[in-house]
Parts: C-alpha cells; sequence; structure tokens
C-alpha cells in the first residue's frame, strides 16, 4: 500500500497526498496502468478522512494522472513524458574573484552619497505615491528624462529635448533597443581594441559585427569605409581602452563617413566625465548636423555599478522609428529610481558627486604615477594614458609572453587585463601592455602588485 | 563684428564665446575660410579681457573648428558635414488616455501595500550599505532567488533550486534573453488569439513567429507539429484573451511535442495568481521531467505596473548555455529593489497581499456579474471567463462590426479592446466579443460603459 508521510511537511493533508501520488506516477514507482488503492482502504491505511483522498484523486483524475474506472477503481495513465527525471547538475560556479581585480574599475563605495540618496528617496517616497506605482512612459519618466537634458546642456554642451532621451536598465539593455532599431541587415562595426560589450551584445542578438583598427588619431576611418558596415560603435571622447581621443579631422571624416549613406555612429560617451587636465571633449553628437549619431551614456560607472541606469539620446529621424517599433517595451528601470535620480540630478547633488570623485581620482592618480616613477622598476615601465578616466596602460619591457604576464600576477593573487584581451583578434595587438584600473583601489595597492610581479617579469 | 549676449548664460564667457562661434561656424553664419576678428578686436568690442578671446580661439583651433594662420589671424574652416541643422520635428505624442480604458486592467493602487514596502526599504537602505552599490550576479541577486525558488514551491508547488531563476527588469527584457538562449534559427509559434507582447519581441529582434490556433482545449498541437517550430510561447494555466486553461491531455501532447526534438515551451504562468473558483492549475514545468520549458513570472501585475521585476526559471541544460553564452549581461534590476522584494517575499507579505488583491477581485468580479445579469440589456450578452484572472470576455448580440462596436464605446468615453485585436490574423476571430478588465476599475464604470453603449449596439 502507498505510505506517504504526510504530517511532515507544510500543506494540507490533501495537497500533501497528491502531490506525492503525482510524484510517484511521474517518476515510476507507480506503473502505468496500476490500480490504486481504494478511497477507504488509502483512508484507513494513512489515518485521513476518506473525503481528503476523494479531493487527491479527483485532482489527479483532473489533471489526467489517474483514470477513473466506472465501479472498477482508479489506474495510474500512461504518462507519455515518463522518464527518469533529469539529474540537475548545475555548472560550476564562476570563479570566485578572490584575487584583487587590479583591472575592474568601481567607484569605491565610500565615496558614495549615500546620505542624500537615501534622504532623496525617503522624499520620492513620501511624495510620489500613486504616481510611483502608475506605468511610466516607454522611454522613461519626463522628470527624468528633461534632468538628464538639463545636464547634458550644462555638462556636454549638448542641446537635445527630452523627448530624444530614452532612458533604460543599463548600457547592454540599450545596446539591445539599438540593435533592434537599426535592423539586422547591416554589419555592425566596433573598435579594434575596445571595450567588448557591444560585440557580445550584437553577436548574442544574431548581429554581424566587424572589428576596425584603431591608430592614433582615433579609429581609421579608411578601414572603416571598406569595411562594409551601416553603423559603428565607438567611443571618441575617451577610448578604452587605449585612452585615445579622436582627432578633430578623424571626427569630420566620421561624420562624413556617416552622412554618405543610411549609417549610424553609436557614440558611447563612457568616462567622459573624468578628465583631469585641459576642457572637457565635445561629443560627436554635438558637432552632427545631419542626424546620424546615437549619444549614449550610464550612471553605473559614476554612481555605482549596481545602479541600472543609462540613456541614449536619438537624432529625430530614429525617435519616430522608435516610437511606431519599439515604442511598445515598458521602460525597464523601477519609476522610484528614476524619480529619485531626477531630483538628484535637478538638485545639483551630480555635479557635485562627479567634482567630489573627480579630484579623488585625480589625487590618487598623481600619487600612483609619483610612486611608480620613483619605483626601482620604473625604467621597465611606461604608462599612458593616466590624464583621464579609470584606467591606464602600463607597457612593460619584459621577454614574457602575455600569458605569462597574467599567470605571473595570478601567482601573486592578483587579476589583470592585457591589451591584446581587448582584440577580437590578439595578435594584432601590441603585447606586454597592462590595462589597469585605479578606480577603487589605492595608489599603494597597485604599487605593491607591480613591484612583487617585476621580480619574475 | 561677431556680436553675442555672452553674459545671459550660466557659463563661463570663455565657454559662450567658444559655444558662440562653434555654432556660428556649424550653421554658416560664419562663412568657410571667413577671417575671423582679431583677438584684441573681439576682445574691445565684447568688453572682456583679450586671454577669454585668446582661450575660446584656442579651444576652437585644437577641435578643428578654426585654422590659425601664422601672423595672418584666425579663419573659419570647411565644415564638411555643414548643412543646415535637420529641423527637429517629433513625431505626435502618442494618444493621450484621457478615455477610460475598459481593457487595460492594473492592480488598483490604493491596494498597494505601501507602508510595508516603505518600511521594507528603509530597512534595506539602513542595512544594506556597500552590499547594494556591489554589482550584483547576472542572473540577480541570490538571496532574491532564493525567496522566489521557497516561493514557487509553496505557491506553484514548483521544486526549483535558485541557480535555475533569472531575475530580469520585466518580462519582456526576460523574452530578449530567451530569443537570445533558444537562437534565431528556430521559428517561434505563439497562440492566436494571444498577447501580443511576445511576438512584438520576437519580430523586433529579428525572429520568425508563426501563429498557432487555440480551441477549447489550448494550443492545437496539431498545427503546432505542422508548423516547423522549435519553440513556443504559451500561457496554459489561464490563457489570455480567452481564459482557458489547457486540458490534461493536451498538456501531454504539448510535452511530448517538445520532447521529440530541440524544442522548448516558453510557459508564461502570468495572471495564475487569480483563481477566484478549484484549486490552482500546476504549470507545465511541475510536470516536464526532460528540461524542455521555460517558466516566466512576473510581479508588475500583482504589485504594480511600474514595478520592473520579472523572473524565469530555466531547466538546468539552459541553465549552462545561459551562463556561457549570456552570462556577460549585467543585472537590468537594481540591487536595492531586489533585496527589497527578496524580504517582502520572505516575510510573508507578498501572499497576504496575493490574498488580499485575490479576496478583492473576487469580490468585485461577484458584483459586476449581478449587476450585468439582471442590467436591460442582459439578454444580449455572453460572460465568460469571469472565474479567474483580471480578464474576461463579453460576447454582444449585435449586426455591428468589430470596428463600429469600438467607434461607439469611444464615442461615449471608453477604451476597449475585441477579440480580434489579439489575433495576427483577425479575419479568423469570433466577432463581437468585448475583453474586458475589471482590475483597477469598479463594477459600476463597467456597467455604466455597457449600459450606455448598449442603446447604439
Amino acid at each position: 500500500m502507498l505510505t506517504y508521510d504526510l504530517k511532515s511537511s507544510d500543506l494540507s493533508l490533501y495537497d500533501a497526498l497528491y502531490r506525492a501520488i503525482r510524484e510517484d506516477i511521474l517518476s515510476g514507482r507507480i506503473k502505468a496502468g496500476e490500480k490504486l488503492p481504494s478511497k477507504r482502504a488509502l483512508a484507513e491505511h494513512l489515518r485521513i478522512s476518506k473525503s481528503t483522498v476523494e479531493n487527491a484523486y479527483a485532482q489527479l483524475v483532473a489533471e489526467g494522472y489517474v483514470l477513473s474506472r466506472c465501479r472498477s477503481g482508479y489506474y495510474a495513465e500512461r504518462m507519455e513524458c515518463r522518464q527518469k527525471r533529469e539529474t540537475v547538475v548545475f555548472p560550476p560556479p564562476r570563479e570566485k574573484k578572490a584575487r584583487t581585480d587590479l583591472s575592474l574599475g568601481a567607484p569605491p563605495s565610500r565615496l558614495f552619497p549615500f546620505s542624500i540618496w537615501t534622504r532623496l528617496m525617503r522624499g520620492v517616497m513620501a511624495d510620489g505615491g500613486e504616481t510611483l506605482l502608475r506605468p511610466t512612459d516607454s522611454a522613461g519618466v519626463y522628470e527624468l528624462r528633461s534632468a538628464i537634458a538639463r545636464y547634458l546642456y550644462r555638462m556636454r554642451g549638448l542641446r537635445v529635448l527630452p523627448e530624444q532621451i530614452v532612458v533604460g536598465a543599463g548600457t547592454e539593455y540599450l545596446y539591445q533597443l539599438i540593435l533592434q532599431l537599426l535592423g539586422q541587415d547591416r554589419i555592425y562595426a566596433t573598435e579594434e581594441p575596445g571595450h567588448k560589450k557591444f560585440r557580445l551584445v550584437a553577436e548574442a542578438s544574431g548581429a554581424r559585427c566587424t572589428p576596425i583598427l584603431m591608430d592614433g588619431e582615433g579609429l581609421c576611418t579608411e578601414l572603416l569605409e571598406k569595411s562594409g558596415a551601416g553603423a559603428v560603435h565607438l567611443s571618441p571622447t575617451h577610448h578604452f581602452p587605449t585612452g585615445t581621443a579622436t582627432s578633430p579631422a578623424r571626427r569630420r571624416e566620421l561624420l562624413k563617413w556617416a552622412q554618405a549613406g543610411d549609417r549610424y555612429l553609436i557614440e558611447d560617451d563612457y568616462d567622459s566625465e573624468f578628465r583631469f587636465s585641459g576642457r572637457p571633449i565635445p561629443p560627436l553628437f554635438s558637432t552632427d548636423t545631419a542626424g546620424r549619431v546615437i549619444y549614449l551614456n550610464t550612471f553605473s560607472k559614476t554612481m555605482a555599478p549596481s545602479f541600472r541606469i543609462g540613456y541614449m539620446v536619438l537624432p529625430p529621424a530614429l525617435l519616430e522609428v522608435y516610437q511606431s517599433r519599439l515604442g511598445f517595451y515598458a521602460s525597464t528601470v523601477p519609476a522610484f529610481e528614476q524619480y529619485t535620480l531626477a531630483r538628484f540630478l535637478d538638485e545639483g547633488y551630480f555635479e557635485k558627486h562627479l567634482a567630489r570623485m573627480k579630484k579623488h581620482y585625480k589625487t590618487e592618480r598623481s600619487r600612483l604615477v609619483s610612486l611608480l616613477s620613483d619605483a626601482p622598476f620604473a625604467k621597465r615601465l611606461r604608462l599612458s594614458g593616466t590624464d583621464a578616466g579609470l584606467h591606464f596602460s602600463v607597457s612593460l619591457t619584459t621577454e614574457r609572453t602575455d600569458e605569462e604576464i597574467r599567470r605571473i600576477f595570478e601567482a601573486e593573487g592578483y587579476r589583470v587585463c592585457l591589451l591584446s584581451d581587448y582584440y577580437k583578434d590578439p595578435s594584432r595587438a601590441e603585447r606586454h601592455v597592462l590595462i589597469l584600473s585605479d578606480a577603487g583601489l589605492p595608489p599603494e595597492t597597485l604599487y605593491q602588485a607591480l613591484l612583487s610581479a617585476s621580480v619574475r617579469l
């Protein structure tokens, strides 16, 4: 007779019995065609009421696990999909980051304006009420889009209307929207070397990508011209990982290229906030007179990585396409976060936060640069890209291969990225170039890492 | 001489001058090759210091707008992309929802557990600290995924591990991930009639879709078999908009179909929380022994539309694919929201909220049903699907076409959807069937709408 411990679970007796029998039928412990005990017999056996068994049997019949034959009794049905339940084997967890990562920059959390943010959140909760529950516009809350438009004018000299701005849950999500907006019939060019994310998203979405080499002035427009690409993802203000700012001549060539057909420049203005010398470089978007540039930026790099808010600015012609083809999408950012960020921007806190971060990064960067110039191994290092952004590069004088360099650092407890990691075709990369980030790491840590590795390099 | 009102802006004099000249060069007001005033002359003219002009000119030269000729002066460069700046014409704003929407259900905001949610948020802010700023796992915060796994066991009888759960910014985002996971080489079948969103997302992503007709038992598996589809999106527990619960036999056929090849069932369990009579129907996922079902649900329908949190449960084999191919994606939901929701679930508030909502909806629904049965126009209506979910259908006895019916309601100030709206090929639809939602609308509003329209129907 079927025997189950029905009382050990939190479920009602009827539910526990129903589940137990279902599980036995699915797993094959009760065979197809096998007769189940009579309701009375099972009730007595399990010391439960007959109506409990009746309810469980009725549910099993209703769901097709059990067949009720008139005046004969209950029989297990043949389960077409009866098989041994697939053993749940989970992929091994991804490498735990026990090593100190010298290449992954993140704003130091102690500089996050926690108390201001918390106060604004409380204010939004208190004032927002029902507004916070209503669905927002597909492109985001209007208040936030206006606040971003004003910020872009103050900080980046961009004159855009809130209607042009689309807010989304991070840059990668916006990449997906851009790929849907521009379609899969065009080839997407990406910077070589460059940030991997756009290419990864494009490839995961089934789009074709082609890498275009960079030179000292920026992306090689001649190669771009020959590539047959219909759009290019680039970061002209401060290229990752080389730090190159695209030259004025090259910028004009890029715009000319885009205007010569149905082509788009996808301008990722990532990191433009942190230039430590000179005047900010204006984005390509600001000199585009033909509506061929899509501008993108994110708050993840300036606020915190757990902050899932980015935005893009669309040229007017694409706005219409967005509304008609993608306007059905619900906004991916909670209304609550959008209103809080709108206040944070409009009340000037974001610019204060940026100024504070910039000062902090600049001080730490110059401490690091002087530590490294006075180091015993200084002759074997060449730093570049230290005047802006959260990354810089260190060219090493060594006979070691890039893989050997990586392993030497790993043995000392550090994780590093090399320039060749940012190439689709690593054979094209200059060797022995570390890409390091000091955001969130004290100069002494980087110094110590280079010191201990240098012995074996 | 160039004349600008530099003091009316918030910018520094140098920045304002630089921008003004740049704008004039780009717009063609200063022609290519035109000589700019000497620094001294312009400074005197504008009553600003010579060094301000020097700085502005230097920036213009650095960015390639102006050419400095030795001992001759400054000349406007030829801008390759100089054109009249495209006039920003915005698409007309989408129809303002001045009409009362009788088909768009949303939880009534006065039932949202605002004070509990606010308290939990404050707690998370106070306790979370740095944890809230760190990037979360691609699939979401582990605490939330465990809380969802426990909830699914309690409420839907699903035994899943937190590792199988992927949290994302709403169902549509999860659809995008599923499309990337299963690839574009397969055809995606969708329910006809059915929710439009999956098809819209699939088509925007460049995937091929094919509609499969429903009958009274669910999706027609015979048609599915013939369609050549490699995946199907469906809602077997409570179909939208017809309310059909897929029959036990049809469920077995669907699982059999999926197991016969590299095929997947994408089970959208939307609305399963609100059954007003009988026992909850278990999801297909719970009887799938071969790992061919992806289970999806969202909190937007049960909490608030501005809530951008949904989740999917992957079968073990797809988990590995997810991690290797899509694991690079950052989570799209702010850590802050994820931790708050985890507490909301674990402390039992979500189930209390659901019970309260269900009671409310059930009471309102039966009030509405009795109002309509006693109505003067009752003979001309046939209600169905009123025993579950936030939608039901009303079949009208009328000679009017669906478009005429829609316009009659519009003239009275109401927006309605008809069954034919949910067909890819509307000619296949039964006519004169309204799909209405009473979630968030008092029964009297729906009664009044039907009453005033009935005169002309």
